[in-house]
C-alpha cells in the first residue's frame, strides 16, 4: 500500500512509534503507523521512511510508546473539589463526618460541572480515555464529558439516605429511571448506569429496584462490594450471609454487575462471581489509604474474572493517575501476598486497558489496537531521564512513568491532548472556578 | 529592614512563595520571602509588596510551595542503569541472576560515572538535593556530585565477594580507607562513607573492620538490615540471635551506623535500636516491590528513632522520586496496620525531610528551613489540576504531588534547576551516554 493512498483514506495518523496493541501476547514493535478513520483504527502497518502524509493530521511518535488509553474502571468525577480536605481518618469517620457533610452543603450542578471538568482535565492529562463514574448531579458530568469528549461510563448515584440532588430517598429510584432514559443512547462515547453505594446503604428492595432499571435500559450496574470488614459484618448480622452471597439471593450478582472494591471476599465468594459473570474493579491506593484491606487482585484474575483497575475518588487517593495506579497495584500485591512475582507488569497493564474495558463491557470497542476498534490512544514520551534506560517498555510504562509523561491522547479519533496542551479543556477557566469554590468550602 | 538593604546583602531571594519550613508545628505561611547569602539561609521575613531586588537573583515563588529540599535517605545512584532490567522476580533470584551478573560484567569507572549522573538529574528534578548512595567506583560517584552540586552521603561497597572495582575481597577494607581518606573534607556538600552490604554478606571482621575505618573518619557507617526474612533466618542459624542483637553483640550496632530497610524487626530489637542510637532508613517502595515485607515504620518513629525516607536503587523500585515514596509510605502504613490514622501526611513529610536529615547526622545542616541552615530549598508549583483544590499544601505533597511538580532546585544557595531547567546536568549528553551503554546491556 502506498502511503499517498494511504494518506487519502485516513483522517488522522500516528506515526514512527513502538506500538503496543495489549492484544494477548504481543510485544511492543517498533516503528509503526496507526491509521484512524471516523473514529476507528482503520490499518497497524510499518511506517515507511519519509513517507508523506502532509494532507492527513499527524503526530510524529518517534521515541514515544504507543498505546491503548487507560481506563480507570471506577471514579467519583467531581470528588476532585474534596481532594485533601479531609485525611488519615477512619473511613467512617472521613465519610460521615467529612465527605458526606461537605457534599450536602456543597454538592450542587454547578460545583459537579467544574469538579467534573477539573477531573477529566486531569484525567486526559495523565493518559486516561475512559472512566467509570458514580456520584450525584450527575447530568452535568454528562454535559462536561461532552464538552470534552472523553469516554466514559457514568452512573447516577443511588443511596437510601437524602442524597445531593435526591432529597427523598423514595425517589432514587425514579431518578434513576430518568436519568438512563435521558442518556441511554445520547452519544456513541458515554454509557449511563446505577451506582449503588453499597449493600449496607442500599436496601434489598433499592438494589433489586435499581438492577431492574440497569436491566431494561441495557446497561451495567455499579456497586461497592465488601470495600471493608465493617460491611461484611453488618451483612453476615442482617442477613446471615456474606455480602457476595446476599447479592446473589436476591438476584443481582450477574453478568451485568460491577462490583468495586472486593477487598474481603472468600475464596468461594470469587468462585460465585466468576459463576455468575460478575465483573470486578480493583482500587488499590483508596483502600490502602482508607487502611480498608488488600483485594486479592491476582486470584480473582486468575479465576479468570474480569478485573478493572481504578483510582476511586480524589477524596481517598488523592489523584487520578492510572500510571501510578498500576504500580500501587503491582507492588501491594506483590508485598501482601509475599510473592514478588505477582501481579507481574503486564498483568496489571491489561487490567488498566484491555480487562478494564472487559470489566465495564466495553471490550469490543475499546481497550487494545485493533483494527475496527475505536481509536482510544495514547502517546507516551519514553525519552525521559527518570524513563531511561528503556529495557522493558512495559515496566518502564507500570513501574517508572507517571501521567506527566503522556504526551498526546486520543479519543475516538480526536485529539484532546497534543504535546501536552489540553484541546478541549480550558484549564484556565476551570481552575479559576474551581478555586472560587474551593474557597467557599475552606471558609 | 528595608528590601534594599537586604538586596546588597544577600545573593539570592525566594520571593512571595507558601513557606514551609519544616520546624516543628510550623504551619505553612503565605507571601514568605527567604534571603540567601553565602549558601547559607541568611532571613525569614513576609514578602513585600512590590519590594525590589533587581540586583539580585530572584526566584518568585507566587502560587508555589516553598520547602526543604527532599533527602533521599538510601539509594544505589548509578543503579539507574538498570532501571527495569529485571522486574517481578524473587530478591534472590533477582539479586544473584540478574543484578550481579550485570554488575559484574558492566560496571565501570565511566558507566557509573554516566549512570549517577542519570540520577543526579533525576534526583534533582523530582525536588531531592540530598542523597545517601551506596555502591561500588564511588570514586566516579563522588566526581558525578561535584559536577552536579548536589549533597550527599556517598559510601563505598564492602562485600565479601569479588565486587565491581574489589576484585579481591581481602582488599575491601583497604579500598575502603584509601576512600574515606581520599574524600573525607574534600567537598562541604559530600559526606564519604562505607556501606556493608548486609550481615549476611559482610563477615564479622569485615563489619568491625569496616565501622573502625568509619570511627577513625568521624562519617557513618551503612548497612542493610533485617531486609528479608531469609537474612534473619541465615543469622539466627550463623550466630543464634537476631541480626540487630548480633550487630550489637560485634559493637558496631551504635549512633553512626546507618541500618536501611529494618523491615523484620522485633519489638526488641526496634527498643535496643534506640538505646543505641542507631539511625534507620526505610524504603517502602523496594521492599514492596520485591516482597521483602513492611517496614513498621510508625512504630520506629514513636520509639523516638530517627526515620529516614529511601527509594532504594533503580532495580528495584523503579524510581528516585521522594514525593511519590511519600505517598507509598504513608499507604502502606495505613493498610498494614489496618489504621487509616497511621503515617499521616505531616509524619512522612518530617522523615522526607528533617528526620531524614537526622538520620544521616546532618540535622544541624539541613533538613528545614532555618536562619543560619544550609540553603538546600525546592520550590513546588501548586497551580496544577492535579493539585487543585488546595485545602492544606501537606497533603497535596504528599498524596497528590509528584516530581514533575518541582519547579526550582537550590543546593547550598546554588540554584541547580530553574523552571524545570537542570543548569548543572547536561541531560542530552547523560543521555547519550547512557543509552550508548544499555544498548550494550541488552545486547
Amino acid at each position: 500500500m502506498s502511503s499517498e493512498k494511504t494518506s487519502n483514506s485516513v483522517d488522522l495518523v500516528i506515526r514512527a512509534g513502538r506500538l503496543l496493541t495489549m492484544r494477548p501476547g504481543a510485544a511492543p514493535i517498533n516503528d509503526m503507523e496507526v491509521h484512524i478513520k471516523d473514529g476507528k483504527i482503520a490499518a497497524i502497518e510499518p511506517s515507511e521512511e519519509g513517507a508523506s502524509h502532509s494532507s492527513v493530521e499527524t503526530i510524529d511518535a518517534s521515541g514515544c510508546l504507543v498505546m491503548p488509553g487507560l481506563i480507570n474502571a471506577h471514579t467519583h468525577a467531581a470528588m476532585t473539589l474534596f481532594r485533601g480536605l479531609a485525611d488519615d481518618m477512619p473511613l467512617k469517620q472521613w465519610l460521615f463526618e467529612k465527605i458526606f457533610p461537605a457534599e450536602a452543603e456543597y454538592l450542587s450542578p454547578h460545583n459537579v460541572y467544574w469538579s467534573a471538568m477539573l477531573a477529566f482535565g486531569e484525567m486526559i492529562s495523565s493518559g486516561t480515555t475512559c472512566f467509570s463514574d458514580g456520584y450525584f448531579f450527575q447530568d452535568k458530568t454528562f454535559d462536561a464529558a461532552i464538552k470534552v469528549g472523553i469516554r466514559g461510563v457514568i452512573a447516577q448515584g443511588v443511596i437510601d439516605f437524602p442524597a445531593p440532588g435526591v432529597p427523598d430517598p423514595e425517589k432514587n429510584l425514579d431518578v434513576g429511571t430518568k436519568f438512563i432514559e435521558r442518556w441511554k443512547g445520547f452519544s456513541s462515547l458515554l454509557t449511563p448506569s446505577l451506582f449503588c453505594h453499597s449493600p449496607v446503604t442500599c436496601s434489598e428492595k433499592t438494589l433489586i429496584g435499581a438492577m431492574e432499571i440497569c436491566d431494561s435500559g441495557g446497561v451495567p450496574m455499579q456497586i461497592h462490594l465488601s470495600e471493608t470488614l465493617e460491611e461484611v459484618n453488618t451483612i453476615m448480622g442482617q442477613k446471615g450471609i456474606r455480602p457476595a452471597y446476599y447479592l446473589d439471593r436476591i438476584g443481582i450478582l450477574k453478568e451485568s454487575l460491577i462490583a468495586v472494591h472486593c477487598v474481603h471476599l472468600e475464596d468461594e465468594e470469587i468462585r460465585l462471581l466468576k459463576e455468575r459473570g460478575t465483573r470486578v474493579v480493583h482500587c488499590p491506593e483508596s483502600n490502602m489509604k482508607l487502611a480498608s484491606g488488600v483485594c486479592a487482585a491476582e486470584k480473582i484474575i486468575n479465576a479468570g474474572i474480569p478485573l478493572g483497575l481504578g483510582t476511586d475518588g480524589c477524596a481517598s487517593n488523592n489523584d487520578l493517575d492510572m500510571l501510578r495506579e498500576m504500580d500501587s497495584a503491582a507492588k501491594l500485591s506483590k508485598v501482601s501476598s509475599g510473592a514478588p512475582t505477582s501481579l507481574k507488569a503486564e498483568v496489571i497493564l491489561r487490567c488498566a486497558t484491555i480487562e478494564g474495558a472487559r470489566a465495564l463491557g466495553l471490550d469490543q470497542e475499546i481497550g487494545s489496537i485493533e483494527i475496527g476498534k475505536r481509536a482510544d490512544i495514547i502517546v507516551v514520551d519514553l525519552d525521559k531521564p527518570h524513563l531511561q534506560p528503556l529495557y522493558d517498555p512495559i515496566s518502564s510504562i507500570v513501574y517508572s512513568a507517571n501521567g506527566g509523561d503522556v504526551r498526546d491522547v486520543i479519543v475516538e479519533g480526536k485529539v484532546l491532548m497534543r504535546e501536552r496542551k489540553l484541546l478541549t479543556v480550558d484549564m484556565e477557566e476551570v481552575m479559576w472556578n474551581i478555586k472560587k469554590i474551593a474557597k467557599q468550602i475552606q471558609g
